[in-house]
């Protein structure tokens, strides 16, 4: 048995993240994820330079050297994705997958788009094939990405992708949309999980993708109050590089990091990993501009808080572009960590890990992250290691 | 010089509060205020046992022993507030409030009315002028007590008040006020300091002030998941009350605690003291029930958040009763803390304690509650103390 015994009797584990007192310091924690770009995956999720290969046909490595994954031997993780799913992983059996894409013509509206020749550069919209297909879908894993790299093409993709480089641009293509009748899906990282970016098949009207990755600079950071001005197209990872080039950090941090951008975190009410320290989105949002073809929204509150009338904001958070496009936001800001440090503690079963969790939020100090996972879980993180010899 | 001078020397103050770890424990720490009911003030805020008098010229005293501060001589307040106001406070200068009021006769719907009489018990409504004037002011303290205890009547009170004692009778009195052309008024505890119950002077229709007092019962605690649900008539003090005697708190303290309710919380977005460690209302309330003219909103979520969709919660916090009348909420519990520990700090000057509480929020572990208060704040403290000899 490959799987070690000790690993089998662990039922239980908690992950601690301890985010600790963040002091002004040079020496600064490494952030987890490499902070270089490199050419994405169309379709699928991450960087070209990191996947799995078979280095025999018994074992498997991610290549490249982009994460603490990369690399080296992972003798273990065939015979576990075996035993869990219940049948073989052979490199024979790989299935190739889709090389070319069925992609329906655009259903171009002529003077709409005549308006956009005409008002933007032409390196500002596109109807390539390819632009259209990655714009018109998210990560949902069985009905956007399985069908586009092994299944029947999508039915309906993206008309035409523009990019915006200023909240000027974005109000122009909504009032051009509202004058010809033309559908806007706000597209950020293009990571979203719930199917928000999927196109109704019945829809008869143009529908174009607007990407906001060019709308990706901090406008102002104000040391004084800890809040930052930015602008709704940044990725994560980018507004972190940025912040952390200043000393201060978001403490926003979803899995998808890397590529999410923080209109989509509003426009999807994000929770990062750190929320117990830094918040969800909501708490880490204190303004924001909405767009929409009737007007702007900007939030503005000179006292933090209001006893009289709804929040406008609350509007935004789930909001999934149904009320217009996101453009900026302020957000709060907090000075870098000074170290993080991470733990595991491990328990006879999960009844006790849940038990555990439980006084832990009414008695102790909650650390930044705190996971439970169960003995599959903790199985797969194993089997993920490199081979002991 | 009455006041030492070592007061005057200090510029600014931090007071604390910790709440400590919350194991179970019987020694629980005493409520800082008093549990028993009174008869309260028809307008002023409080309770009729509690007032200032004078006990000689110069010193003033709080009646009763309801709170820490009741029963003995002040002999530095009178000149305090003299030296703050800029004028003398002498016992012969006293004004005699308001002995009578001139209320409006009530604006009656017929049909409305007999609706009411005829649905509901006689102990349910009532068009008495006293009840009436007491449901249309909050605490405002110029445009409303003050108006009311010395200046000129109000123009525009209510015209009827009603009790439900449940969300059917909430349902009703909504259904009946929608079919007759009824204003409706949700009234909570009557301490609103925004205007929000004063009536629109040129308002024709007629008024009814809804007051949710009788709604004032917790329908079940789920001790397992930390959750209780509350009708929205409670007042704090009463809600604290009860879950105490479960070991519970709600964690929700507002200077109003003792007459504010949980439906008011909701509907003005109330902040707590201890806000730090429990949230705000936002964060304590998880789902509500809202009744409006076109039926019920239950919120009701299965996961603890969603990335699909705007939570109709969020429509509650601010409405103050635009939307519909809240009848009851599904909040977070904790169990009681241990122990609860006071402290202050004190720095040279107010910028100091600004700068101070900034490094707390970036570097350190907040206390429960934090404020800080300026030197005159800290004198009128003092001011309320009593005479040293």
């Amino acid at each position: 048995m490959l799987v070690p015994s000790l690993i089998v009797a662990i039922a239980a584990i908690v992950l601690l993240l301890l985010i600790l007192t963040s002091k002004r310091s040079t020496a600064k924690p490494e952030a987890y994820y490499d902070l270089s770009e490199a050419e994405r995956y169309l379709h699928k999720w991450g960087y070209v330079d990191t996947r799995f290969e078979f280095d025999d046909p018994r074992s498997v490595k991610v290549t490249g050297n982009r994460y603490p994954i990369s690399g080296f031997r992972m003798p273990h993780l065939v015979p576990f994705v075996e035993e869990m799913l219940g049948f073989s992983i052979r490199p024979e059996d790989m299935v190739e997958g889709n090389q070319t894409h069925d992609i329906p013509k655009p259903n171009i509206e002529d003077n709409f788009f005549q308006a956009v020749e005409t008002q933007f550069k032409p390196e500002q919209f596109s109807i390539n094939e390819r632009d259209r297909l990655v714009h018109s879908h998210g990560q949902l894993s069985v009905g956007e990405i399985y069908r586009i790299l092994y299944g029947a093409s999508l039915e309906r993709v993206v008309d035409l992708v523009f990019f915006p480089e200023s909240e000027e641009d974005v109000k122009e293509i909504i009032k051009l949309a509202n004058k010809h009748n033309v559908c806007l899906i706000p597209y950020g990282g293009g990571t979203n999980v719930s199917g928000a970016l999927a196109i109704p098949t019945e829809e008869e009207r143009m529908v174009v993708s607007v990407d906001m990755q060019r709308m990706n600079r901090i406008l102002w950071i104000d040391k004084e109050n800890f809040q930052a001005c930015i602008e709704a197209g940044i990725r994560g990872k980018q507004l972190e590089k940025l912040l952390s080039g200043e000393g201060y950090t978001s403490g926003h941090d979803p899995d998808s990091i890397e590529f999410s951008t923080l209109g989509g975190w509003i426009a999807t009410n994000a929770s990062g990993m750190k929320k117990n320290k830094y918040g969800n989105i909501e708490d880490i949002v204190i303004e924001a501009t909405l767009v929409t073809p009737t007007g702007n929204i900007e939030t503005k509150c000179i006292t933090p808080r209001n006893s009289t009338g709804i929040r406008p904001q609350v509007f935004l958070f789930g909001s999934e572009g149904n009320l217009g496009i996101i453009t900026k936001a302020i957000i709060k800001i907090h000075l870098e960590p000074e170290a993080r440090k991470f733990g595991s503690l491990v328990f006879p079963n999960f009844e006790h890990g849940v038990r555990f969790l439980k006084d832990l939020r009414q008695n102790g100090t909650l650390p930044a992250s705190v996971r439970l996972v169960n003995n599959n879980e903790f199985r797969f993180g194993q089997a993920l290691k490199p081979s002991p010899t």
